[in-house]
């Protein structure tokens, strides 16, 4: 238990803290970030990245998520879209509590390794006291059994949407690398459907979303060229594109 | 500004609210109710329905904004559903602030008319102590340009939701009477989308999405008997059922 706040706080107010599922592509799995909490409750277990709102430094909720997912994973400016709020007297230990919590996707090479990766000149002094700072892991979400607190219901809250926003939106664009070929685009789709996909189909569907570009470099002629590579437009990078209908699968 | 909490209560943690956007459709137009503030901030002004989560009676805060609509409005058991949790410093005068929101629809035959209508049996006794009960209005969502707080936002998220909610699922059932013929609920998805329906498309996304069915009472015999009503399935109360694709407009 938290030594701060007494009895009496908590049964008027609840407690507020803002959680992020982190996700990314990795060997055709989808992972999520997972990080070891230093101090209780919970102390010394995995769970999804979070903390509560700083009211004297963020703008909003969407903030207070950027600047956790900065100061305790070392991601910045990743896309990030608020998921739901989950709440009640029992998820937390320390009382009744609202976590509102966002999702995130990041490509995998752009992500941190397994180590601690918190970066000290954006951490708050609040954070700089901590002696331990958090550890990283990468874990794929259908081997995630058993989270603390209720956050193995929100990292299926979460995979749910986004597998549903993959069938109707640009939202996998935002696992990909700087630049990709489409049968890339597609691997990554497929592997967020657990599906083959018509490439015909595929391809017509990210045309009409209007989220990819050509990347700049002078494509090889000849027999043996090498597919052209895209790149996300400048204006999807923290926006989503959607069609009005589902992908046949 | 109310008297409980200190400053640096609120510098600490942020103030807790559920609001909820509370709609129904009268005359063809979406309406929204509206409360007149009994207290600062904002004494007098109509707002959205709203409230503090209850840490001593409420299971969350769906729970909370149930007992909201019960206590304020005197609407038992809408369907009711998180829209957005709306935060940051200047929303409200009182401090940095989370709203979780709601959204509920309700047949316009089931709702309170303009006039009190908290149920004292349901009301806590800290809203028993208010002088007067708050006054409610319902006022078309197209009509009402400015609300306290950053409820227009609110309002204007929870309206785009429903509107394209209506474009593939079962969400404007929950607007009509305990039976209705096809083209009364045609009409209410047309009044929604501001444009007319392919009949016979309607008919059938309808019955694909599984939610109505005939409702008792002999049909007429003859060359003038009347359409045959529907009403919503068991099943259907308080769940969506979603089609693959938007309906054609």
């Amino acid at each position: 238990m938290q030594a701060s706040g007494s009895k009496q706080l908590h049964s008027k107010a609840p407690i507020v803290t803002v959680d992020v599922v982190l996700l990314t592509l990795k060997d055709e799995q989808l992972c999520a970030a997972l990080l070891q909490r230093p101090r209780e409750p919970h102390a010394g277990e995995w769970t999804l990245p979070g903390g509560f709102v700083h009211t004297d430094e963020d703008e909003d909720t969407l903030a207070a998520a950027a600047r956790i997912l900065s100061t305790k994973v070392g991601i910045e400016s990743p896309y990030l879209e608020q998921l739901q709020t989950f709440s009640g007297p029992h998820r937390d230990p320390r009382g009744w509590s609202v976590a509102i919590v966002y999702y995130a996707l990041v490509p995998h090479d752009s992500v941190p390794g397994e180590a601690p990766a918190p970066r000290a000149e954006h951490a708050p002094a609040t954070v700089l006291s901590i002696a331990a700072p958090p550890r990283l892991k990468w874990r794929p979400v259908d081997d995630i059994r058993s989270l603390p607190f209720d956050h193995l219901q929100i990292l299926r809250t979460a995979v749910e949407r986004v597998r549903s926003k993959t069938l109707y939106s640009s939202l996998p664009v935002h696992l990909m690398s700087a630049t990709f070929t489409l049968s890339e685009l597609q691997a990554v789709y497929e592997a967020l459907l657990g599906t083959r996909l018509d490439k015909r189909g595929f391809r017509r569907r990210i045309e009409e979303l209007d989220v990819v570009e050509e990347a700049p470099g002078a494509p090889v002629r000849g027999a043996h060229r090498p597919a052209q590579r895209y790149r996300m437009k400048r204006h999807g990078a923290q926006r989503l594109a959607v069609s009005p209908k589902n992908l046949t699968l």
